[in-house]
């Protein structure tokens, strides 16, 4: 069975190759405040510059998952507010769990077709960091890098936060254009479940230790100071950041993964274009995500879908939260070959 | 090289086989919302009641680590304020976390070599719940059932919350004697790290649903609605939970694991009675762990000891903290076979 669900989703083929090598390399037992890890610390995030472009000056964290990330960000860097603009399910959690710890957050909700007007776009003073869902997962929306790069030039003085949850190591990043972006292994690095990744850029460090919040496990200070020694603060997925540099190691640089994803993806939109009995859920190509796609039509035939998928050996994704019976999500990650994509292809074709 | 560290240790020897099966079994690649992941968490549970005597009303809870549960605890379940009794340093680190959330937080320091007395021992109204270290990983200290019983029964209003990271799985815990149970998984689970276990009693739960705290990504009301249905409070670490699940369906019945350590350990202890150069950091037997044996001498034969034994293919764990240069430690833990521990023994016994 292949799985199209948009994470846990599939994993590079090389991972029984990579999990087996981990087991001769001694990296289930491997201490986490040794040598070796230290090491391995230091060349992924190494390998974060050659292969995803990371910038020289960005630092590599590890946390356990996007959520709490989430939750360190209003938690360790936000010194008045954070400001949101999202259109779906994941970006609204975001606003939830920062207005637990922060009341004074503030969003703009948009619809997920829409992109966002930045020439009309206000955020007050009383905002020193803004939140963007760049890849929306639950309604398959992106915020494309050119409206990060005009939010940028609009607001240089505030911290940009990027949720990429589901687009990193899957999309050409310019990691330039914001100072905090993190993401989740089980999507777009192809990898099994249980490790976030929490990316930061030289202002966003400095204005967590001007903020000097500390005492939590998770305070970023704390978490800021192990990562200095290339440690960690806890006892992390150690087998898990193996896989990751293994990954990383084996990917082509982001340029080609991306191009490859959108080529795939067009194919994809121009199957889902001439289908009867299907539309996208974002019709607004600006506002459509390279990296998963949605996929609406009747209860029934969504229901039907999905059954004859299975029979066919191929697994789509279910619609998240209140569009579920009414879509189906398809992830385009780069784990995915193309030789299973254009199966997927074929196989709705005929819709 | 057999790594005699006390975590992350040595795993058990099926790992590999664990992990191919893994790969075969699409565990990779599983959603952690999917029947497959709640009938893997439902399963895990009903064996840690099988193997590890987990009482049938008591709860477990995933959680990213020990470290994060120390957190969790103060945030989540403390009423009034808790109260430690502690001998080293992981248990120091523990009155630090949550002092920070709850400055009422209360300690008593014993030495590592001195029993809890429980008769003379005071702890007011003001604490509702009573931290102790059961294993003290970093000198080889233990707090054996029959003092947690004496304390259950001198105290039964308050909650017992047990700090097991290097001894659940280990040895035969009478979980009916506290409330708040954890552990990690890279110490006598023989797993690769990037686990942490929470176990909670219906009086835990009582109290935390009694407390009412939510809105953070680990809030443990938040985890129990979650845990209600088998399911967690983030994209967890799937592979990890199936990991544990293979190895809690291997292993012996803990009374068995428990007797096989204990003669295991007094072999050890009676080769360092005997030894010139070297003596047991806990010379109290009441006082000293069943699965950590430390042992001290001077620097040079510390260091020298150390790099002999490498020679001869085993790595000793090193002492900890201000311990470090003159101690060692030894984990005694189950996924170390018998035939490695003598091979140590042999060794040691030299000095």
């Amino acid at each position: 069975m292949i799985t199209f669900a948009a994470g846990p989703s599939k994993v590079y083929d090389a991972l029984p190759t990579y999990l087996q090598d981990a087991c001769n390399e001694g990296i289930l037992s491997a201490n986490h405040r040794s040598a070796k890890f230290m090491n391995l610390y230091q060349e992924t995030e190494q390998l974060m510059r050659e292969k995803l472009h990371m910038p020289e000056d960005y630092k590599l964290l590890f946390t356990s998952s996007a959520t709490e990330n989430w939750e360190i960000i209003t938690q360790s860097i936000v010194e008045k507010a954070s400001f949101h603009i999202y259109s779906g399910s994941f970006g609204k959690k975001w606003v939830t769990f920062a207005s637990h710890i922060n009341p004074a957050t503030g969003a703009l909700k948009i619809e997920a077709n829409q992109t966002i007007d930045v020439p009309n776009l206000e955020i007050g003073e009383e905002f020193d960091v803004i939140g963007i869902t760049q890849n929306e997962t639950s309604n398959a929306s992106q915020v494309r890098m050119e409206y990060l790069e005009e939010i940028r030039e609009k607001f240089p003085e505030k911290l940009i936060a990027v949720d990429t949850t589901s687009s990193m190591a899957g999309i050409d990043l310019k990691f330039e254009l914001a100072d905090i972006w993190y993401a989740s292994v089980q999507k777009c690095f192809g990898l099994p479940a249980g490790l976030g990744i929490l990316i930061l850029s030289p202002k966003a460090i400095e204005q967590t230790q001007r903020k000097g919040e500390r005492g939590r496990y998770n305070s970023l200070n704390f978490i800021l100071e192990n990562a200095e020694g290339y440690q960690t603060h806890y006892t992390p997925n150690v087998l898990g950041i193996y896989l990751m540099n293994r990954v990383l190691q084996d990917i082509p640089e982001i340029q080609f993964i991306d191009e490859r994803l959108r080529e795939r993806m067009l194919k994809l939109e121009t199957c889902i274009a001439h289908s009867k009995a299907f539309k996208m859920l974002v019709d607004n190509e600006q506002a459509r995500s390279t990296t998963v796609m949605g996929v609406s039509g009747s209860e029934e035939m969504i229901s039907a879908v999905k059954k004859e998928a299975e029979k066919h050996g191929m697994q789509l994704g279910s619609g998240y939260g209140p569009l579920k019976p009414t879509s189906f999500r398809i992830a385009n990650f780069p784990a995915i070959t193309d030789a299973e994509m254009d199966k997927l292809i074929g196989f709705l074709s005929e819709y």
